[in-house]
């Protein structure tokens, strides 16, 4: 009994995060309420508050579970082999609710922001992960790596951005082989 | 007479631009209104559909003019040496109106979004800008001088985004000097 409650909550839970991923993209954050996202998850409003204390608590969550979604494929459970990390930032900027990054990150430059310490960790997560995989030495005379880390990262944020806007003039395909040609030594 | 009259319509028109693009960087497009435009410029609320129309008219001349600033800094009046165009949109990136293109990106993603097209014109010009000094044959293998122009603009739309979230993180001169690397032959 005690376990079908648990899991009823988690599920609860992983709904209300759902339904305010997409509607947090579709709307925006500041734009969205408790009703709009209590009548997508098809739970009692009351709820809201119990699982997350605030908006603020609940886009915390839809955040974390973004990070935790890309930082689990870098890092994939025991014995098995990680992926490439720009396979699967490639992969990750073509999937519908990436467009959520984008919608978040006018909110996040705005003074006093709730949301800017999230994407600072975010983005700080995504260079750190790049960082780890530069070879010393392999980089152009005056290019240090963590500046050369700001660029792959960059360069992965704004090929999503010009990609959202106008799909037909991107090819995804033949900007992922141009970001592999750049990468000093091995796959990624 | 004649002459004072459009100098003042003029200026109207320049201070009604200058008071949106400040708006709508701080507040987003939707949420500002022709009064909150009208308090701002310090002009009546009357005089901007007579100027633009509507509020997609007023955004249009906004984007317009933040082009032109973007375009005019890569072709200089005759006589003058053009400036290097990775030098200028690093600078570029720096003025704190440059802002307003990531609060605006979030709305030119949106389904329908009556800014998408700017957005898209915008990016094909500073994509057409990059392409023209690519020299054939530069390039590793593989990679087209498409999708390197894809990259490198992504690199300085992605480079922005990372630095307005986190200016201490991110060292703007390093990072210049690392794109500057990347690019296949001469200054810019």
């Amino acid at each position: 009994m005690a376990t079908r409650r648990i899991e009823r909550t988690q599920e609860s839970r992983r709904l209300l995060v759902a339904a305010a991923a997409e509607l947090f993209a579709e709307k925006g954050y500041r734009q969205t309420s408790f009703i709009d996202i209590a009548e997508r998850a098809g739970i009692s409003r009351g709820s809201i508050p119990w699982h997350f204390g605030n908006k603020l608590g609940l886009l915390q969550a839809v955040l974390d579970d973004r990070l935790h979604a890309v930082l689990t494929g870098f890092a994939p459970p025991d014995g098995e082999r990680p992926g490439d990390p720009l396979d699967q930032a490639m992969d990750f900027i073509r999937l519908p609710g990436t467009r959520l990054f984008i919608t978040l990150l006018a909110e996040a430059v705005e003074a006093d922001s709730p949301i800017r310490e999230h994407y600072a960790r975010l983005h700080a997560a995504l260079r750190q992960e790049v960082l780890a995989r530069i070879p010393a030495g392999a980089l152009p005379p005056g290019t240090t790596p963590e500046a050369f880390t700001v660029l792959l990262v960059g360069a992965v944020i704004g090929v999503h951005a010009q990609w959202r806007v106008a799909p037909e003039a991107v090819d995804l395909d033949a900007v992922h082989t141009a970001i592999r040609a750049l990468l000093p030594a091995g796959p990624g």
